[in-house]
């Protein structure tokens, strides 16, 4: 399998990273090797037909801030068409104004008859159903584990452990810097303030935070469940969505008197589409503490069944990704035994 | 499809309930039905080439307690060997001395070309290795989804969605009836001998309940993810086990001074293999309480992998086993698709 790398930020070098590092996962499982045909970040790109060796790639990033010897494409579209690679993995930062660069690349990787995997929110929470359908009509694959909740697996986790399942909702904390500033305003009796700079300060939220604590990451991800899993045509501006800006020490200390903790809840069913601070019982799933993403799904036969990961870091996107690979080794290899 | 379901209990009765409701599911996603060819229990026997229908199953079993018209078979290898099915549905009682009639039904079946889905944990934790070389040899699977934990996905989960892991250690609360009483204890300050006697009222725990707090349960299943996740070859015998009798008010509270609970915890690795009450932080995702079952994977990329599920139910069983007969009718379909 050859794969070519859009992006080569923290995600784009943790799945260079663990590409060198499964070699032997992927030949003693599926007889073959996985090589990096090539990989470009904004001002530079990297081909080499035979495979480039993951660990210089890695080396010149991190000396020169460039993942190539050569500069940037001048036509991007016209290298995702001409350049010999199966899998397109997407890892260009998220946008959610247009979802560019992303959207382009990846439209134009499955228009030319590649899988994509990618980590990018953007695409897929703004025009999810018109990439689905061009990799069904190209007969292609495109996968996005790692677009929700980082290492938590709940989109193949949906469809295709729970492929019987009717699956009638999904509640979920799905951004886990709201998460550890709730936990800490609750545990340590810190003001909003406090507990986001905290959070600042240990490298969770962005020097603006708004992103998260707006809920703009969290209405991302449900948007793309809502799509994915409940067939809806939704983006993220249709998610009704509320932040935990409004969260003060007398409410986590009110809900703490009735054994309960606020939490950041996103909620998505047939006819919901919601991310706002919602009270939770102590005890239950989603009252977990901590940076962890989390997501709950009611089922008409299973019941409750609770996924827990870690949401977001260099290793634990690029696990999702390699999730997305393999299962398209997988695929791949069932075809030619059948042969 | 055609299935034959060996025990018609509580499990037996939840899988011909999924198979009658589920039939629009099977006949969409893949094009066929999934029909019962047989059922039988522990005095009667029905078949029918043609197919059986379910309701008439179920509602013989509710008016006279058995499944079939006709008395159980003399010799149910010879049963299993010249009936006509492509699956065995393998839901007889657990028996954690012998494993059997289970072991014979599934060692049976195997042999035979047979695909087996089971709930029956006694073979499994028992002779698992015996049973999986077997099913190899005959290019058949041997699924046992339902075996641990009801409707939490954990075996497929981790051996399927997280293929690209290195699954360090497995965590995880495996009996529903040592959490509720034990989250009792401490929610409501009870005895252990009264919060007991009410999951008793409440039907969680059986009028003899060693086999629930002695952790039996518990080490039989963590036996299962031995064999099945960490390739291990161990019986449930050779887990280290401690159950919850011992449990007192005083340790209850003990723990609550730390902010912490006690759960009856079981955990495997490569050289760990042991269930037994441990003190756990509030917030922790193995602090939940209630009957659910949970288990917490860590992983060399994803880090903590979390997944919470109803332990035990009739749907939720049937649920994970129509996961794996799912997943069977799927492999089918690739192999077809690529012929």
């Amino acid at each position: 399998m050859d794969v070519l790398i859009a992006g080569f930020g923290v995600v784009g070098q943790g799945i260079a990273e663990v590409i060198r590092d499964k070699q032997e996962l992927f030949v003693k499982r599926f007889g073959e090797r996985v090589r990096i045909v090539g990989a470009f970040d904004t001002c530079s790109l990297e081909v080499d037909p035979s495979g480039l060796d993951p660990t210089s790639l890695l080396e010149r990033k991190l000396a020169t801030g460039r993942v190539g010897t050569r500069p940037a494409a001048s036509d991007v579209v016209k290298l995702l068409q001409e350049t010999e690679y199966d899998l397109l993995l997407e890892v260009t930062p998220t946008n959610i104004i247009d979802g560019e660069p992303g959207y382009t690349h990846i439209r134009t990787a499955l228009a030319a008859g590649r899988d994509v995997v990618t980590s990018n929110k953007g695409p897929l929470a703004l025009r999810f159903h018109e990439l689905t359908e061009l990799a069904a009509r190209n007969r292609v694959q495109l996968r996005f584990e790692a677009s929700v909740g980082g290492a938590m697996p709940i989109i193949n986790l949906s469809r295709e452990l729970l492929m019987g399942e009717n699956i009638i909702s999904i509640r979920g904390i799905l951004n886990g810097t709201c998460n550890f500033i709730l936990h800490r305003m609750k545990e340590e009796r810190l003001s909003f303030d406090f507990a986001l700079r905290e959070a600042q300060e240990l490298g969770y939220a962005e020097t603006d935070p708004s992103y998260d604590i707006d809920g703009v990451d969290s209405a991302c991800k449900l948007a793309i469940l809502a799509n994915a899993i409940f067939d809806r045509d939704v983006t993220y501006s249709d998610v009704l969505r509320t932040g935990i800006r409004g969260i003060n020490e007398e409410a986590i200390a009110l809900a703490a008197e009735q054994k309960k903790v606020i939490r950041l809840i996103g909620e998505v069913s047939e006819d919901k589409l919601e991310v706002s601070p919602r009270m939770v019982p102590i005890g239950h799933p989603l009252s977990t503490g901590g940076t962890f993403n989390i997501a709950q799904l009611l089922t008409d036969l299973a019941g409750d069944i609770t996924v827990v990961g870690r949401g977001a870091g260099k290793m634990e996107t690029a696990s999702a990704l390699l999730s997305d690979m393999l299962a398209i080794l997988k695929d791949e290899e069932a075809r030619r035994l059948a042969k």
